[in-house]
């Protein structure tokens, strides 16, 4: 996602330290206090525009959700998003997801979810896919005995690259569906990217998978 | 595939119990001394018509190819398909892929294909499925340590259902494509449903996976 120059997002960020948190590794082992219940949480990583994270808050009111996004204007737009609408049980964090393991405890985690990730085609760049096994294994740090990793992409390299590297991992599918919207889900929220490629004649990938 | 009356189809294999193999279960541990060489045993379950195993076994003179085909109507056609050419090392068995480890001893086989099986989609069905779990403990038993089972399909039910169904059982995706002909690849041999439902424009499906 392109990083638009927005003078204004630290200033929004110093004011929604409540809902950005700034220094999210304080947290580790306690973000349930900071949600003030001991409800599930589900981790979304590069959250974008946040249309997706606000959807599931609305539609999962007894679940936690802590969005991950790299690009500071980019948290900044999904924070105003997800504002929109009431968002007590949504924080969001402007982190890599390389620091996942230091932001999160283990077992600290219930779902992780992964959607329409940047590809990285090149092979030279497959360190940087969060499909990569150094990404996997902070994953598995950090969710729980049952927790899943669930995946949608359009794109079908990096959905190929994926499969074959959670297998390599040891992890094992739960679901794999290769055309998401071939049937009306009504449980299926929708991503800015899933609405995009989609509307595009792009087929939808999904898989649910457990370490 | 439908199984047409072939009154002939009797004396057909009579006559040709040098290549389509009557007994094959008198050879299990000992395909190679009937081969006359100790090339590797490639076996393709469903074979059909016999397009695949036929051009497989021109290209590949130094493997050894075995097609299982359960109707016998469609075993004799194949058998005639590869006897318009060479087909020293192709040899045919007219047997249900239920009972592949009564005809092949334990790591007697290099690989295993499976082309376009039959996809019995009613969940009532999934027994019969080859890719189901009893399907695989015998695929197991007969292959090599490094043996790779190669699964090509238009069906994308079948697609999905299988690769949970090898994740579950402990196998390791090596390869997955989700449109093999999305690219020219000389390499790839194709069946008579391949010809037939990419010509309709459907996606083919391959993946390779080991034990
Ligand atoms: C292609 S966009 C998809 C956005 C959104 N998930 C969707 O489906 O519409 C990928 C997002 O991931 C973010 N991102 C990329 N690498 C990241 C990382 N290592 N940690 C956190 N976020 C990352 C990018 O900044 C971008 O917002
Ligand atoms: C859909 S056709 C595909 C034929 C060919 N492989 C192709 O790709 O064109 C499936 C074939 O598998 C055979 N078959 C089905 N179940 C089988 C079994 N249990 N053992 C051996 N062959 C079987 C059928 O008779 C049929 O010829």
């Amino acid at each position: 996602m392109r990083q638009r120059n927005k003078p204004w997002a630290d200033d929004f960020l110093t004011e929604n330290e409540h809902f950005i948190i700034p220094d999210p590794a304080l947290n580790k082992g306690s973000w349930s206090k900071l949600f003030g219940n001991s409800n599930p949480i589900y981790v979304e990583i590069g959250t974008g525009k946040g249309q997706f994270i606000a959807g599931m808050a609305q539609k999962y009111p007894d679940v936690n959700f802590i969005g991950v996004e790299l690009a500071k204007s980019v948290v900044v737009t999904a924070a105003q998003k997800i504002m929109e609408n009431t968002h007590e049980n949504v924080l969001l964090i402007n982190e890599d997801a390389a620091e996942l393991e230091n932001i999160f405890a283990a077992n600290e985690i219930a779902q992780i979810y992964l959607n329409f990730s940047d590809p990285w085609p090149k092979n030279r760049h497959e360190k940087r896919r969060l499909t990569f096994h150094a990404f996997l294994e902070k994953y598995r740090d950090v969710l729980r005995e049952d927790g899943e990793l669930i995946f949608k992409t359009d794109n079908r390299g990096l959905f190929e690259y994926s499969l074959v590297s959670f297998s390599n991992f040891g992890m094992t599918l739960k679901e794999v569906n290769l055309n998401l919207h071939a049937i009306d889900d009504p449980s299926n929220v929708m991503t800015e990217y899933e609405e995009k490629f989609s509307a595009k004649g792009q087929v939808i990938y999904r898989c649910r998978s457990v370490f």
